[in-house]
This record gives structure tokens, sequence and C-alpha cells, in this order.
């Protein structure tokens, strides 16, 4: 038994496939976002502009929320000191979750260390919990979502992504009497489309099954208040949970869920996920109240943002990048190889002083390997330009088609 | 099937057995640690001294630790916008991870979200790279550990607590050629007792095992420089991973791991629960930095917080308090009743504004629900006498037996 040997052959798996992961070193430039410094590789910082975050409105450069955070360090100190039941409970996470529970329209609200640890606890408890269970989960659920499920040890049945019919063929399949939960995205990330929640919820109420959607990629992002596509599409109140992240348009840290009371108490008394752990630092928790607060009542980053996405489309289209086709802020241009998107990427970096990382497995499935733009309200016209042209160069460089004649 | 019905009872069920949990809802007082303000039930705000806090040292309160979060803050930014891969690392990681690295004279380290987050990812994924592997386990290892156990899907053999004999036993049982892990905790902290790490290790090379420490209670608090059991007793490079938590004694909130290169790098290649969550904010690494930084050079807090362990444990034994005989910094007393640990703890809280959380199923076992003190450096004797003779009351109230005339 050599244990070396078979870390080593691990390692050199990912190599051969091309996906071996190298970190890039980077500090953000905080009042000057996109731009950042790059550390790895080079002699000293040297100017980037990133292109792949997903603090997708700047939030975690709002002086409210700065502000907040600092106010909260000053006040109470740098950490909770304890799990929620013991002495990690602050007045800011009760004040968190009674304004993350109105945002939703819901009774209640829990939070957790990070989106994906909402989603992992909450769905393996809320399958413990429901003798004989089954959930129907979208073939594109993410990785927090799927570990939830496979923890829970509950059956599982995978629908096609989006497909309707399909998961109604499956759920006409179980039992009556059986508990059921159906498990999807309102905006997949790496794709950027969008469930068709209603027609979802309708086959929930037709089959007797609960409903769980993770909103990480619209909470902040859409609806009037930032609710989320639920709220956009005046769906929440048909949706038993509804989870987010704290650190994606929110710009923090964190994940939560929003549901009944019932729920709420059941998660927060069973799921080990939530009860062993320290609780969410209350300099995040400041911060966060502050930037849910401030985008319930701003419509202006959203508006930006979208804007931004859709000009973003219009000149990769124009230019003939293959742009894939989303209804969403996400605008990812597909490549369909692992050595070749980590080149592109390579040079962008490199030569051009543009951050955007390549997509691979098994964050996407094998051969739909892709570079993911994340415009946001910050980037303008002549970075776009900027970023178009040097895309063109590259495509040329490395003989890739382009859609059409630049 | 209603799903209201199985969620009502499972909530029942907690309050049948006297374990349902009110969360304490309360807001330190940053320089005053450890006193506190307390809402919930009370016409505002009221003043608590806090008995019950792992941030052991104070370190969430240290001034170099607030600086360096404040200076992170308007550096960069709230949070780090991304997972590790894909635009979240930041250079305050990289640094963070080679301080640790040091701390514990590994050749790498790995940051994560929480200490849960690094047990339940690093166990389930090292358990899944090598095949056929059974892991040992004590049977009193945190909840995150067996999370992680379970989630790998391998076999487990859990072994008396610290009972060198029946582990040896377990693991003569197992084929020669069949990958071992032995996981085990350095301090148990709700008992306060500490692992035979070196007795652990000689069976660990004597069978071919792997190792595996949970140090979350002791990173900080022992060694010369912090680095926990393992440095104070000279084992740390007989010891394959070691696990800690940012959120104790170092008072921010994250977790890691510290091992050789290989290792590191498998973990960071293929744990889902590190992949595929945005990175700890920028501002919780800066401050972690500054408390790692400073509890390498200083053992001052250390040592306060000791003597204060010592003088409390003396001051309740002499008033015959049975407080469990334990060799560290933790000091629990026995109630062995749940719902008598809730009612001391609530007469403490609403007489005598002193807080500290009875311990209660499944954190212990059934039968031994106790009252878990934790003396830092800023409880002073005055304080101390104070929570005796408030227990002396109240263990005479209750009529509960002292262990001998006070
Ligand atoms: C769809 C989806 N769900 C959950 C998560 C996890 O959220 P967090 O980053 O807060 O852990 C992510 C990404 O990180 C995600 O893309
Ligand atoms: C022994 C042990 N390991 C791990 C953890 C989890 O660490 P964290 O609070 O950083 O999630 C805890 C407590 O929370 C613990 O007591």
């Amino acid at each position: 038994m050599n244990y070396n040997q078979i870390f080593d052959q691990a390692i050199d798996r990912l190599h051969a496939e091309g996906r071996y992961r190298v970190f890039i070193d980077i500090l953000r430039n905080k009042g000057a976002f996109p731009n950042a410094r790059c550390f790895a590789g080079h002699n000293g910082p040297k100017p980037v502009t990133v292109w792949c975050s997903n603090d997708y409105l700047a939030m975690g450069q709002h002086p409210k929320v700065i502000e907040a955070m600092e106010e909260a360090l000053h006040d109470v100190g740098a950490g909770s000191g304890g799990t929620r039941n013991i002495g990690g409970n602050t007045h800011y996470h009760v004040d968190l979750e009674a304004e993350l529970a109105d945002l939703h329209g819901k009774e209640g609200a829990l939070l957790f260390t990070s989106g994906y640890v909402s989603n992992e606890a909450t769905l393996a408890t809320l399958a413990k919990l429901l003798p004989g269970c089954v959930i129907f989960s979208d073939e594109l659920n993410h990785a927090s979502m799927i570990a939830g499920i496979r923890n829970s040890g509950c059956e599982k049945r995978v629908f096609r992504h989006n497909d309707l019919e399909h998961l109604e063929t499956l759920l006409a399949a179980e039992e009556e009497a059986t508990p059921k939960v159906i498990a999807f995205e309102s905006v997949y990330s790496m794709d950027g489309d969008v469930a068709p929640i209603h027609a979802i919820c309708d086959l929930a109420e037709k089959y007797n099954a609960l409903t769980y959607i993770d909103e990480v990629h619209a909470v902040g992002m859409y609806g009037a208040r930032g609710g989320g596509i639920s709220e956009r599409d005046e769906a929440a109140h048909r949706i038993d949970i509804i989870e987010g992240t704290l650190g994606k348009a929110f710009g923090v840290m964190g994940g939560y869920i929003a549901a009944d009371t019932r729920i709420i108490d059941c998660i927060r008394s069973y799921a080990p996920g939530f009860i062993f752990t320290t609780s969410l630092s209350p300099v995040l928790v400041a911060g966060v109240l502050a930037s849910v607060r401030h985008l319930k009542s701003s419509s202006e980053e959203r508006d930006a943002q979208q804007a931004a996405a859709a000009t973003l489309k219009a000149i990769l289209t124009e230019k003939g990048i293959p742009v894939m086709d989303t209804t969403t802020h996400i605008v990812p241009v597909m490549v369909g190889d692992p050595v070749r998107a980590k080149k592109i990427s390579d040079i962008l970096l490199a030569e051009y002083g543009i951050y955007v990382q390549p997509i691979n497995f098994p964050t996407v499935p094998r051969g739909t390997e892709r570079l993911r733009f994340t415009p946001g309200p910050a980037h303008d016209e002549a970075m776009m330009h900027e970023l178009a042209d040097a895309l063109v160069e590259i495509w040329d460089r490395l003989d890739l088609a382009l859609l059409r004649a630049a």
C-alpha cells in the first residue's frame, strides 16, 4: 500500500486531461473595480481587468456595505465566537434572517456559512426527515445540490435539463404516498438559461411534491426588490424552499434558505451542517444586511448590469465570437476543449491583462469547456471592445472558427 | 402524504425530549469582552457576561486583527467574488496558506469556508481517492468528521474513546494492503481531554495507516507558537493531515488543513466542498493572518487563558460544583439531564446576567448533558466568584447534589 503513488496518480490524471488547475493570484482594487492586481508568475503586481467575478453588481465595493462592516467590526469584533446555538447567535443574524424572509415573502429564513452548505445541509436533512423520500433533480444542478441529495441517502431521479415532460414521466412513476421533492435552479450559471418555474410548480401540485429552488445566481439580480426569478415571475409563493447565496450579487459571503416556519425550524434543529459550525462572522452579516436592504430599494445596479451584458453579447456576436444564446446576464463563449480554453485564458492574461477563467470539467460537462464572462455595471464599452478585439486576434492565432467574418 | 404533519412531528419530538433549542440573541461589546448585550425576551438590550464563547483568547477583539480587517475592507472590498479557481483567489489566501503550513511544519495548507467543511470535504475526498479505504474513527469525533466519513461511503470502524488497545484490535483485523486512515481529535472539546498522539502514530506506523487529526480546539492555544497539541507534544511531523479552525482561538471564521504538497493538491483538485463555493472573504483572511502571526510570537494570551481555566476549576471545585476532570482549558460541569441543564442556564441568564449555553444531545451523548464554561484572559476572579456563588444557589434551589459541603 503506497499512498504517495495513489496521490500522484490522481494528480497525473488531471494533467493528462489538461484540467489541472492553477489558481490566479489577484487582489482587487477597491473603488476601481473591475481592476485588480495580479501576482502569480510576475515580477510584482501587474494590473488586470477582471471579467469573471460573481460579484455581479459590485456590491462588495459599495460604500454602504463597507461602512456597515466597518461599524460591526468596531462594535462587536471579528468573529461570532460560537455556533448559532452556543454563543454565536448575534442580533445581526436575527435581523438578516428577518430581512431575507421578507425578501422572498416567506415566514422565515436560515443562514449558513455558504450557499454550498445551505444546499448540502438542507437537501440532505429534508430528505432524511421524509421517510422514503424521492428527489427529482435537474441534470444540470449544482455540485452542492448533488452533494446534499447524495448525502441524504434517498432515491434520486435525474430529469433532463428543464424538460417538463421527462420530469412528469418520472413523477408519475412513483407511488402517490411517496414523499417527493423537486430540486432545480432558477438561473443555470454556466449556460445562462432559466427554469420554467410555474410549469414545474404545476407538476409539483399535481403530484403533491415539495419544491426546492436554488436562486444563487438570481438573488439581488432579478425581481423588483432583488428576490430573484421567483419574484420576477411572481412564483415565490408557490415554492416551498428558496435557497440563495450572500457571496455573489450581494457581494459578501454566506448562504441561506427561506421557507415557512415549520420547515425552517426542522432544518435549524436537525441539519448537522447548520448546527455544528461557527456562525457567520457578524462583520459579514452586517455587510449583507446593508447590501440586501440597498438592493431591495434600488434597481440601478440591476439595470446597469443587464445593460452591460446585452451590450457585451451584441459586441461579441457582431465580431463572430461564438457567444452562447442566453436570456440572462451571463455571457458564455463556447470553446469545447479544455486545453484550448486554458490557452485562450492564458494569452488573455499574459498579453492583454484580461482575466477570465476557463471553465472545465467537472464544472461543465466534458466537450463543452468554455469561457464565461460576467460584465457588471463597471465594465464600460471601451473595455468590451478591447476584450472583443483580443478574442478575435486569439481566435485567429489558434485557428478557431469565427461564426462569420468580423 | 401530509408534509406539514411530518415536520410538526419532527419538532414535537425535540420538545418532548426537552432539547428544542432557542437561540439567545446577543451582541458582544468590543473592547469589553466578555461583556455583551442580550436582546431576546427583554425590553431592550440587557448586559450579560458571556461564559461559553469559543473565541478562547479574545483574538476576535485584538487591535491587530481589527486593524488588518479594516485595511483589507478598504483595500479590496467585502467579498472575494468567486471560487478559489474562478476569480476568488486573492493574495491574502495565498499568504495565509503559507503561514498555516509554516505553523504546522508542513509543505502546504488549504483554506475552507469553515472547520466543519474542512473536515467533511477532506475526509470524504481522501477516502474516495483511496480505493477500498477503511477509516478508524474515535467514538467521540466531531459531527463534521462523522459527516465526512459517512459521505465518503467507505468502511468505518469506530474505536472506543482514546482506547489504543481497541484501535489496535481493529487495525489488526484488516488486510495489510487495505488503505487505512485513523481520524481523531487532539482536544475533545466537550470533555476537555487529550488524545495520546504519539501512541496513535506508533500504531499508524505499525499498520501503515494515514493519520488525520482535528486540532480545532487546540490551534492557537497549545505549543510554543500555537501549533496545537501536536506542536506541544512534538508530534506534528508524524501526522499526515492536521485540521484546524480559524473561528475559535484565532477569533475569526474559516477552516483549513495542513499536509504535504501531494495531499493538499489532491484535496484542492477533487473536493467538491472546496471547489464549488465562494472563497473566504479577504477581510476574514486578513484578520486571521494577523491573528496567526500574533499568536506565533506571543504566548501571553495562551498563558492567561490557562491560568483563568485553572483558577475557575479550583473555585468551582472548592464550592462542590461537579466540575469534570480535564487536563485542558475547558471547564465542563456535569448535569446529566437536558431539562435541568436548560433550567440552570435559564436562571443564570435571567437572574444573574450570566450566559452559558446548556450542552445537550446530539452535541453530547444523552444522560451526559452539561454546562461548559470557557474562561478566557478577560474573565477575572470577581466574575468567577459571582459565577460560583450563583451556581451554588441554583444547585440548592433545584435540589442538586454538591460534591461536598461548600
Ligand atoms: C448554482 C450554485 N449554487 C450554489 C453555489 C454555492 O454558493 P456559495 O458560493 O455561496 O457557496 C454556487 C456557486 O458557488 C452555484 O453556482
Ligand atoms: C472538534 C471540532 N471540529 C470541527 C468544528 C467545526 O469548526 P468550525 O466551527 O470552524 O466549522 C468544531 C466546532 O465548531 C469542533 O468542535
